[in-house]
């Protein structure tokens, strides 16, 4: 159960994002292969060397940025030290007062869910994001342990569109039946802004989409990701916005962790340069 | 990638399920509050009691069943230590001559999915459940990693409904259209008897969706969910089965786990009886 001191997910995600001025949060895929080869000289042993990366990253992005999205899979890919790993890297970011979305994507229900919930406030987690296929009953539990939840509703990759744009006797698509529900759930959950803790993922590839999905969900903050590598662009996310320009929190990976060849020894430096361009860039929208 | 010598997983479940006779699948879902007193006495370290449970429903098992399920979640909440205990679960579930099927509904894609399927391969799962809202792409790099896929259709949660049977414009629902594309992945991952590796999961509870979902998915290995305590039964089942009269691998968890109360010293014994009751009534059928 949450503690009543902790602030909703929402209001910290708020006030984060106010202090820096940008609602852009960095991914933390660290790929072992792509890891600068400074640090893997220096951490011969995978885990150390991705603690050390990812470490690197926070302090280079932490006062850029307000949040960061770390990729579970890039972690449980080490075995149970990745997952101590994962907790220390979760522990350092909101140490540096950066907002914790772990992208974990799980899905299930029951006990198995409230399991879920609490290995990730374990880990140190804000928030997590959720695939609803199994209804939103799913969700429930997440919100329940005081974390916020992203349901992917509209992801940024191309094969999504056999299953989220198929379109509904009623008209609507999979992702928008999707949004719907999303919405009716966020309403009995939301924090002093008016902002749910019950979010939703919209690939900012996919902003075409993004009008009919934000009229369905008018109060609900978005996780854009597909921005940069991906091919998402800053023009692409003013189509998510809500009616006061803001609700999403957009996330750059690999754009801005590897702006540089693994050769780079300066390769702080470059990820701080890389997540001031993305913000600049956001800035110019948000 | 996957060892030429290695069996692939639909031909691995068939010949451990031709050994004991009897299509059935013992959940490993272990909650700490359940887990018998005589082991939290012997074991009062949550991860070293997990591990001495499921150590002794394996062996309870083993020979009367043919597989079991891990259910992720329940080792995760345990945090690290959890990871390696499900690591030698697994391992000592295939010395028993039992298929792993890892109950982990993941559902991501690109370098994300290919870290998940690596670490299912290194848990020591010889295939996992997978979500694909995200398109099939997020079902291939399990395959291409030599596990078996079984992609959730239809679970059996009273909530999937909201979404799983929500109707298509051209009169499909959800779920069949999932089938769907099942089915033309699977096509392409057939094992020497014919069966795929991409299987899919098709709840006990959801028998009368059965017929539709197993004329989209002729050569598909259902894994079903909700036998036992969720109320499916023997003849719920066989609506699911192929024309052979076969493709189930039915799952029972708190059934067979917790057949008496934790103050049961003799619980290895209770769980033996249950795990024969489970077959029994199945062999009724099939």
């Amino acid at each position: 159960m949450p503690d009543e001191s902790t602030p909703r997910f929402s209001d910290r995600l708020l006030a984060a994002i106010g202090a820096v001025g940008v609602p852009a949060c960095v991914g933390l895929d660290p790929v072992l292969e792509q890891i600068p080869h400074a640090v893997r000289a220096a951490h011969p042993d995978p885990p150390a060397a991705t603690y050390a990366f990812c470490l690197g990253v926070i302090d280079a992005v932490a006062g850029i940025v307000p949040a960061v999205k770390p990729q579970s899979a890039c972690f449980e890919r080490l075995g149970p030290p990745g997952t101590l790993v994962l907790h220390e890297v979760c522990a350092h970011a909101s140490r540096r007062g950066l907002a914790v979305v772990l992208d974990a994507k799980r899905g299930d229900i029951g006990v198995s869910a409230r399991h879920y919930a609490r290995a990730a406030v374990q880990i140190g987690a804000h928030a997590i994001t959720v695939n609803a296929y199994l209804g939103m009953e799913t969700v429930v539990p997440y919100l329940d342990a005081g974390l916020g939840a992203f349901v992917l509703v509209r992801t940024s990759n191309p094969d999504s569109d056999a299953v989220q744009r198929a379109r509904l006797a009623d008209g609507r698509t999979v992702a928008e039946m999707m949004a719907d529900h999303v919405a009716v759930l966020g309403a009995g959950h939301l924090g002093t802004a008016g902002v749910s803790d019950a979010g939703a993922v919209v690939g900012a590839t996919k902003a075409a989409d993004g009008p009919a999905l934000r009229k369905r969900m008018p109060n609900t903050m978005f996780l854009v990701p597909g921005y940069g590598a991906q091919g998402g662009s800053a023009e692409d996310v003013r189509e998510l916005f809500d009616s006061r320009g803001g609700g999403v929190l957009v996330n750059a990976s690999r754009s801005v962790l590897y702006p540089t060849p693994p050769e780079d020894p300066d390769w702080r430096h470059a990820v701080a340069l890389a997540a001031q361009r993305f913000t600049d860039d956001l800035r110019r929208v948000c």
